[in-house]
């Protein structure tokens, strides 16, 4: 059976993009949409209202996810879901999150416009907390729902205001009833911008990743000895930021002698009492370190372990490590990932493989059903800053790769 | 004429101490008594209650600057000062600044009790914001009296709330009617802890500093580009908080390099966005370079500035940088040190030269009169902390040094 070829309108798609980042925009072209803050109540109830206006039928569940559906001919036929997220960074862009979730919008516009009645049913998913920005851990509301967390850990998850999940779930009225459990999916197909720099590097206009790297997330607190900076010898001092400065250049240097793709950072420090004239008596900061591999990834944290404690006795600190979060790598399903190539390349779209170094809400998704992702262009490698970019073009492109392998997924036959 | 010789009730100065570290007292043992807060309007009230007592008068002037003066018998002659400041560090020590001004109130009541009048009054001061923790710069309120600063400038200091010290002494009733400028005095001794730890280390009890080291501030921003961590490869990271590492470290080597006794400290740190996830996009730190000599500590700040720049292009950033202050050294008066030193030997107490590390009111008090300082020693070396600590028997000590110091040239004659 030929597949319908319904055609994206890749200006309304944009439209709706605009019209998104004008809740929560900041001075800087940014958008500031923390998860279930009262600018994600307010982008809710747009994306609500958009669905409406379709006439599907939306549900939410316990989690504040917000599900819709496009029914398929077959009610047996596991479903195919699209979608990602619309909760931002602090600070954060216009893309990402949003463009899944609209871009998949804009797929169950084009086909209820088109008539197209495909055999499985296309779920579009909101999930709640991708970020993890204000409350942690981050990929959280389809975290839950894929049986990764329990809704009580999910629900009682707090901000550093103290206020849980389950609350600000209340407080916007997104505190739905539906049941946060996953139903089987035939497949999983999410759309996001890359936040890297390598198709724009190489002129290719969508990224097939076949995977997610491993994530560690670790801290380092330093204890030294606080004390006045002008009447303390050099010698002797105990400066617990000098120690932690060398420790930040042995993250720093840490890929540079492992071997392939490794990313090390330290994003975040606090130093007390951070006042010019006392030296500093504690330092806590993070590592992130990520790879393609787990064994790696492994090995890249007891390599450092042993040369931060080897830094900490040099300047008569001690180091005190905890491991915050280590999230395995994520190999996404080999048939979607080939089918997303073709599905670019037939589109005469240059396509190239990748592998995410970001987490997205497709890294729980496995667990539930076939995944894979399609990237498009981040302009300079950007985001998770305001000045994050990808052209409307790209933003379309993307959309139809997501349209078209949707589209084909769903008219598969087979097994329901 | 010979000195009379009164005795130093030990006991009362040490409850004095006691009493007064309960006004703003901390779980951890030290003192939270910013400057001009409801604390540091109790513990005003508690001197001035103690002043009151005495029969002595106290002048409170534009400055919220504290004076009592002990009359003596010569009108025409100048008067003695004695003093330091009640204000403390946020969660700092007991003994900074408060014991200074209580052995000079022990000083006074010592003489009431003994019935001794001297030629020349003794003034005793408490002056307002020797700490700079909550209103930049430090040393304000003895800077207005001696002229380094305007009435105007010392009022509109705002701390991070954006009150200035203006509105904060009306607050807290110590914006007084008297005019906040100096006379001439004849001498200014101040008593303090040491907060470091030669007098310690070398088994002396008395510190009789002959001047106040070079004291320059300044502020580095390391401009980088904040960037997603995981798709954003090492290579062409432009890692602001990376980039103030290196720094970081090339401040704590500098004092290796340069001769003698500087010290260079990086004691702040602010870093943007400060997310574990983002790349520091941003990062702002102090420099604190501090030795006897001020030709030494500017050419120690041009070597970094040379060096700062050569880390910031190598990481693809950019560094600005400001100088906040540079306070030249101060050197006291030798007529006075060598006082200080005898006075201590006819006490027995065993005494040794050194110089200020820190900054203190006797640093602007040398422009209007001879100023030599009195330190004992601080326990471990430690101050601006909770832990600080300074022995009965020290506090002691150091107070009847004062006494007899401040006494003995009360008595002095010659000139006026």
């Amino acid at each position: 059976m030929p597949l319908p070829d319904p055609h994206m309108n890749g200006r309304r798609l944009n439209e709706s993009i605009q019209t998104m980042a004008a809740i929560g925009a900041t001075a800087g072209g940014g958008v500031h949409r923390l998860a279930l803050s009262p600018e994600d109540g307010r982008a809710r109830d747009l994306l609500a209202s958009w669905i409406a206006e379709l006439g599907l039928e939306l549900l939410v569940d316990e989690m504040g996810n917000m599900i819709a559906e496009y029914p398929g001919t077959s009610a047996m036929a596991r479903p195919v879901m699209i979608g990602s997220h619309l909760d931002s960074q602090p600070f954060g862009g216009r893309f990402d999150g949003a463009l899944g979730v609209l871009a998949g919008l804009e797929v169950l516009r084009t086909l209820r416009e088109a008539g197209v009645k495909p055999r499985r049913s296309i779920l579009l998913a909101n999930w709640t907390n991708e970020e993890g920005a204000r409350f942690q851990p981050s990929i959280l509301g389809s975290g839950v729902w894929t049986g990764v967390y329990s809704l009580a850990f999910g629900h009682g998850r707090v901000d550093a205001e103290g206020v849980s999940v389950k609350k600000a779930l209340r407080g916007i009225g997104y505190l739905g009833g539906a049941p946060c459990r996953s139903r089987p999916l035939y497949a999983y197909l999410e759309l996001h911008v890359e936040q890297g720099p390598q198709l724009e590097a190489t002129g290719n206009r969508i990224g097939a990743p076949r995977g997610i790297v491993a994530l560690h997330h670790h801290e380092v607190e330093v204890l030294g000895e606080a004390n006045q900076v002008g009447p303390t010898p050099m010698e002797g001092r105990r400066d617990a930021l000098a120690a932690a400065a060398e420790m930040i250049l042995a993250v720093r240097r840490l890929p540079s002698e492992m071997e392939d793709d490794m990313v090390a950072t330290v994003g975040r420090i606090e130093n007390r009492p951070n006042v010019h004239n006392v030296i500093p008596g504690r330092v806590l900061f993070s590592v992130d370190l990520r790879s393609f591999s787990d064994s790696r990834t492994n090995r890249a944290w007891d390599l450092l372990v042993e040369r931060i404690q080897e830094i900490a006795r040099r300047h008569g600190c001690q180091a005190k490590l905890t491991t915050r979060a280590r999230v395995g790598r994520c190999v996404f399903d080999p048939r979607l990932v080939a089918l997303v190539e073709r599905t670019a390349q037939s589109l005469d779209l240059p396509v190239c493989p990748m592998v995410s170094g970001a987490g997205h809400d497709a890294t729980h998704m496995g667990r539930v059903g076939p995944t894979a992702m399609i990237f498009v262009p981040s302009k300079g490698g950007r985001s998770h800053v305001e000045c994050e970019d990808t052209s409307p073009e790209d933003c379309e492109a993307g959309a139809n790769v997501l349209l078209r392998g949707a589209l084909s997924l769903a008219q598969e036959g087979g097994e329901p």
